[in-house]
């Protein structure tokens, strides 16, 4: 059986980094950059005053008081019209160009105005004080934005501000989402004995969205190889994922192999090393990624977290398609001993001192309730695990 | 002039709550409930066996081993049809429901067949052992989530497993965004002097679509009364929030106050103690709120974080809208002395032991290129302020 680790490697060898299309900054959000991007513009484009004051050149004020003949006045959004000479000021506002000639600019705090053309620096102060140079922030021709940068509203902003009205970024994939058997049921239908209400569905769409893909959802399945096979086929011709939903009945996993190998799709694995959620398919047809999940709610959301998400994310053009790992203090002590790697609820929360996670109660994969308070997953590897409250442990947090 | 607490109080008041509407559970990803909900079912809605083995009745092998009669074997998927009876056994599958009468299951590995129709249990065994009693995770007419839940991925599999195939939400907010000046070119017009790129436009787009709003670009309105106006009502009739993001240009602040008096626009406040983004005009009409955001990008972004979406959380029902702030450790030692509060851009980062915040070089309040990589702001206190590394210290977590 396949570690955890195996299987997503296997997962992303067969996973293609989608098309790359221009689209307007505007429309990008969340889109990932599939070109670096450089300013055409230094920022700020001119020396600038980062206090209300005057410009002067310091080697004027290095006996204090000193009295300057004050040239011009630069409100905000003006342009100088002097250059400063030996014993001259330029009164300025935040933000104005500084005049050619200065070198320091001064607070008005610091000074006081002779009518009706002098200023008494009284300083003290310092040469280039208050001062931003031209393209200090950004040079024109220096790259900004590279390739693979997932781009978030400050993004978009700072596109706009070097030049950009459109960028080259990476199609968003097309994911659908197919549930399987005779005895799932559509909420608000009440389940029959043997029955469950379909959970899956919404839960994967929900998942995929939040990964960046557009999901459209292909319904339920039945038991029956015509109905199985276009449902199939049409999630196989349109999309860049389809994920299979399936229940529990022993009978049905008969099917499902059959219509998909009869559809072109290649079996890599079906089985993970892990809890919840052993049974795991992975398949392709071209470059159509196939993941049949478990039927269990929670073992179909983990499954989607370790390995769905990363092959949406490369798609994408992430260059680290995760799941990202971090450690955190664990809120109490925590004991297991699995065969199998086991992925446990958790809740990152905040304290004075910092953040930390805490496991959630949880009765096993079906136990869908525990997933609601759930921004982690605690990672316990396989053999005896006795955490201490305090200890750093292994997360993976989630985005939901 | 207001404090940042004050501000936030005042806009908070001013804030309605948007109606409620039906929508699809499948549709309703990062709504807010808007009522609370029932389960409609017990889960398990049986009584079901955690591993595969034997069902039984503990006190039929008090002494062990034991021998027992095996009466059945239920298959994943199937239902037992005989109690368990003293001396009697029945093989059963992990999530099969547990036959009457046996309280406990033993796994399969404790146990030894002999054929045809006996098992030896060998212990040891505990009573209730591999066992989730029926209605455990939820009982049929228990509040499952409440009303002010933001709905996540796994919320909407909750909801369709208890039976909501529809469920009462808050609207999205109509935010509208307009750029004023005659100073702001659209990228990727060349500024000129004096001119600025709109970078603001496209972040507050961004920034509003993430703070679960739609957004609507009314583009730049040039200083000139008939064209403000008109872009300014639109903005007013049609949305629950228009945000104007202003240039800097000192003639413009005179004639934006005056439009939006005669639209109608009561004035709140338009100074905030804080750095950067110290002018921000807060105003309403009826329960439209309207926001004036100062030029400079970073003042835009944090003034957005701190006071608009907060707004937008309140107007889609949240019950705590923000914003949130946490302590982390700093990385590194940091001081300041202002006479406002200030918000410097961070980076929250992880390390073995858990999660920190990094200042960020930053030049101040024009330099965006400073947030790329931001997720997090600090909050630095007035006065004077000195950090040392390790130290908790207070920071707004961006969700960007």
């Amino acid at each position: 059986m396949l570690s955890v680790a195996e299987a997503l490697v296997a997962i992303l060898k067969e996973t293609r980094v989608l098309p790359v299309e221009r689209r307007s900054v505007a429309e990008s959000l969340g889109a990932i950059l599939a070109e670096t991007t450089f300013s055409d513009v230094d920022s700020p484009p001119f020396t600038k005053a980062l206090m209300d004051g005057y410009a002067l050149r310091a080697e004027d004020c290095q006996t204090l008081p000193a009295t300057l003949r004050v040239i011009e006045e630069i409100r905000a959004g003006r342009v100088p019209s002097l250059p400063v000479k030996t014993g001259e000021a330029t009164r300025i506002m935040t933000g104005a160009p500084v005049p050619e000639g200065a070198d320091t600019v001064v607070m008005v705090e610091r000074t006081e105005a002779i009518p009706p053309t002098g200023v008494r620096i009284i300083g003290p102060i310092k040469k280039n004080q208050n001062i931003l140079d031209r393209a200090s922030e950004m040079k024109a021709g220096e790259a900004i934005l590279a390739a693979g940068v997932r781009l978030s509203p400050q993004d978009l902003g700072l596109l706009a501000a070097i030049g950009y009205a459109d960028v080259a970024v990476h199609a968003q994939p097309r994911v659908a989402v197919l549930s399987t058997g005779d005895e799932v049921v559509e909420a608000p239908a009440k389940p029959g004995p043997g029955q469950i209400r379909n959970s899956n569905g919404p839960m994967l769409m929900g998942q995929s969205s939040r990964a960046g893909a557009t999901a459209r959802y292909l319904g339920i399945a039945r038991d029956q190889i015509e109905e199985l096979k276009a449902k199939i086929e049409d999630g196989l011709n349109n999309s860049n994922v389809l994920i299979l939903s399936g229940g529990v009945s022993a009978g049905k996993f008969d099917l499902v192999p059959d219509v998909l190998r009869d559809a072109g799709v290649v079996s890599h694995f079906h089985k993970v090393a892990m809890k919840p959620g052993k049974p795991l398919f992975f398949g392709t047809k071209e470059s159509t990624l196939v993941f049949g999940l478990p039927g269990n709610p929670v073992s179909s959301f983990v499954a989607f977290e370790l390995f769905i998400r990363p092959a949406l994310a490369k798609q994408q053009g992430e260059r680290e398609p995760g799941p990202r790992r971090v450690m955190l203090p664990i809120a109490a002590d925590m004991q297991s001993d699995s065969d199998r790697p086991t992925y446990w609820p958790g809740r990152i929360e905040d304290s004075t001192s910092g953040f930390f996670v805490r496991a959630l109660p949880y009765f096993g994969s079906a136990d869908l309730r525990a997933l609601h308070s759930a921004n982690a997953l605690l990672v316990l590897p396989p053999g005896p695990v006795a955490w201490r409250a305090g200890e750093a442990v292994p997360v993976i947090v989630l985005n939901t």
